[in-house]
């Protein structure tokens, strides 16, 4: 008799996104003639930029012809492309990595997902509230949890509230966890760590054999030049930190596929027994073994990103975004809302008005403003009372948006 | 204290294809004149089908333009590729599917290793021997199976013995199994199961309230008629089987990936209280946790496999290899071997001259013939005294390789 993995069955029902879909589509139903401006999910809307198209079709032709055609590549990734990685995005900071400790991936959301395979079920998992929904989903499927109380918190998981008190900065745990998860920029809340906030979890999680799981999706679009762009800028943290990196909000990648993680060699786990394992050969191990490389066009295309024109292009698409991030922050606040994020991080963070709940907000704004926003509380209880807009759109959509938004606040 | 899967701790050191290049390396480097020819992994040689490169192409331009760019896709697969999947693979064979019952993924390695995961920690799990790794050593990171033997057999696991005595066809368990990995046509005896055998391991699995794990990624290279393509030919296997499907090999797409997998409505796991829980939800919770969809532009590359041209292009290249297995077959029957597979799929598995190891066979080819195989005992005890030679190599290679065995054996 095939028996289920039970902790599956824990699971709130909806993953946040498509329960956004569900109701997005309900209304489209009710009012086919309204015209919806989603600033919800973080996906991405401008094109890839030329660099990248011309280096993709590249790719493609290689694969056509017989002396240049790939078949399986090297399940870390080319070289050529991890090379080009270790050289602009850490040697150019003053961070020595090994090609080794680079695996090209799918995306950061795959790679946060499986991380957590080469751990044992034992650990205790730190996760902020809000957070993404990946880190908790696929620790509840592991086992690593007992079930959600009524407010969709896990039992056995560690919360770290991040809130308007202590600047949507998780605490350092009063008691020992073994695994953190940290998102910086982050996601929801657009809040960033400084060097003195990284290497106090630097120092906790060496302290106390802890293992840091730095999420930095969104490194791309720091623009205070005091905020480290790696963990690895931190003295220590190639003992206790794996880094994520992705080209998907770099670059524009979320429909292309390619990302990498980080897994420094000098970084160990414990045994049961207490002795050192590396994580770097555990990761290699499962990365080898349940995955088989990315589409050698793809990484063609991903290493377009580091060349003169693509470097040019990338920080355009930024720019561009960064601008609709300010947009959304400045129209927001003249209308009075209480706005954070948006300028260190594509994401807008803001107090809905008189104490109103996430999702009443949500269905709010969908219905008068047509607009489609992410309920806070989508990411955890403490996000109860936030709303989450994405500078991802087209410009005039921004713009568009913000003024309904506005506009349907001002006249109630 | 983060501790480590310990579990990762009881894998054999080398998954076999690392071993074997690090066999090649060390032989090259000693050897810098010889020139190899690779009939060892399983891997394609000739380039995609013009179709294919056609409309990668085109996928590639829409991501460079505003109207038609994408950003995340649907996990699952688009529309497109699913509908198109299910008419030609499926409907055309009297298969009725539906569109959410296609997973469409980057390849089908990762599918079998991922697909554990929604099973509890306590099936007893049966597989072949010998066995694609895969299955044998994801389960192992999972928890189980006890440490290996010094034949490599991992304890809890239901080894099925594969020989010359049985025609490499597992036999029915005489005990209760919970999940069964089965792969036909199969990598690497080259065997295929007939309807009959087909339908006896289905009749089992409903007796049993076990699950089948149907790995067809040799599907397409089934020549002769009696033979089925699909599980869901057979009456009753949609309560008991998933089936993985490649584009891998069917179209050259080792370097690309892209392949899919069916995981029926009707299949039910069972909770522990014997509940039915329904199989379909659960890999769609994990799908689309864990994973973010294939690239846009490789789906669209998939998609053309199904034209009347791609079709027409891909059965070229199939013919090509099947070219290639009846050559090798011909060629080592001849020069005195004992011969399988090759006739429904692009593997030969002949035995070793004089009960030779079958690292010191491939040693041994590897020295004299500068040909590299693949050691039948790499995939499991009862593999000893075979060896797998892979038709996807190019023509010449291929002739030039089984007249330099033949050679080096004769001569000796």
């Amino acid at each position: 008799m095939a028996l289920v993995n039970e902790h599956y069955l824990k699971l709130k029902s909806g993953y946040l996104f498509p329960e956004i879909g569900r109701r997005v589509q309900a209304f489209t139903e009710a009012n086919p003639e309204a015209r919806i401006i989603r600033l919800g999910i973080g996906d991405v809307t401008q094109p890839l930029p030329p660099a990248v198209i011309e280096s993709f079709h590249h790719g493609v032709s290689e694969m056509g012809q017989p002396d240049t055609f790939r078949g399986y590549g090297p399940e870390q990734g080319y070289r050529f492309l991890i090379d080009l990685i270790i050289e602009h995005d850490y040697k150019a900071r003053g961070i020595a990595l090994e090609p080794d400790e680079i695996f090209v991936s799918d995306g950061s959301k795959c790679d946060c997902g499986n991380i957590q395979e080469i751990f044992a079920v034992e650990n205790t998992i730190a996760v902020a509230d809000p957070v993404y929904p990946v880190y908790v989903d696929t620790n509840v499927m592991a086992g690593r949890t007992g079930k959600a109380d009524n407010q969709g918190r896990y039992a056995g998981l560690h919360y770290m509230e991040c809130t308007e008190a202590n600047g949507f900065l998780p605490v350092l745990p009063d008691r020992k966890v073994d695994i953190i998860y940290l998102c910086f920029p982050n996601n929801p809340t657009g809040a960033v760590a400084d060097r003195e906030t990284l290497q106090a979890w630097v120092d906790y999680a060496r302290e106390n054999q802890a293992v840091i799981l730095f999420d930095a999706a969104y490194e791309a679009y720091i623009t205070e030049e005091h905020i480290p762009h790696s963990i690895y800028e931190l003295p220590g943290a190639k003992e206790c930190a794996i880094e994520f990196k992705s080209f998907s909000k770099t670059a524009g990648f979320t429909g292309t596929r390619c990302a990498y993680t980080v897994v420094p060699k000098a970084l160990m786990g414990r045994t049961s027994e207490g002795k050192p394992a590396g994580l770097n050969p555990l990761w290699h191990r499962r990365h080898t073994t349940k995955f088989n490389g990315v589409s050698y066009p793809v990484q063609v295309a991903a290493a377009a990103i580091y060349s003169k024109a693509g470097k040019a292009q990338i920080q355009d698409l930024i720019s561009y975004y960064m601008g609709n991030a300010r947009i959304i922050r400045e129209t927001m606040s003249e209308a009075g809302f209480t706005v954070y994020g948006g300028v260190n991080a594509p994401y807008i963070w803001m107090r809905t008005p008189g104490g109103m709940k996430s999702w009443e907000f949500f269905d709010l704004m969908l219905d008068r403003a047509h607009v489609v926003g992410t309920p806070g509380s989508g990411f955890g209880p403490a996000g109860e009372g936030f709303f989450r807009l994405s500078a991802f759109g087209q410009r005039e959509n921004v713009e568009e948006a913000v003024g309904r938004i506005r506009d349907s606040i001002t006249s109630s």
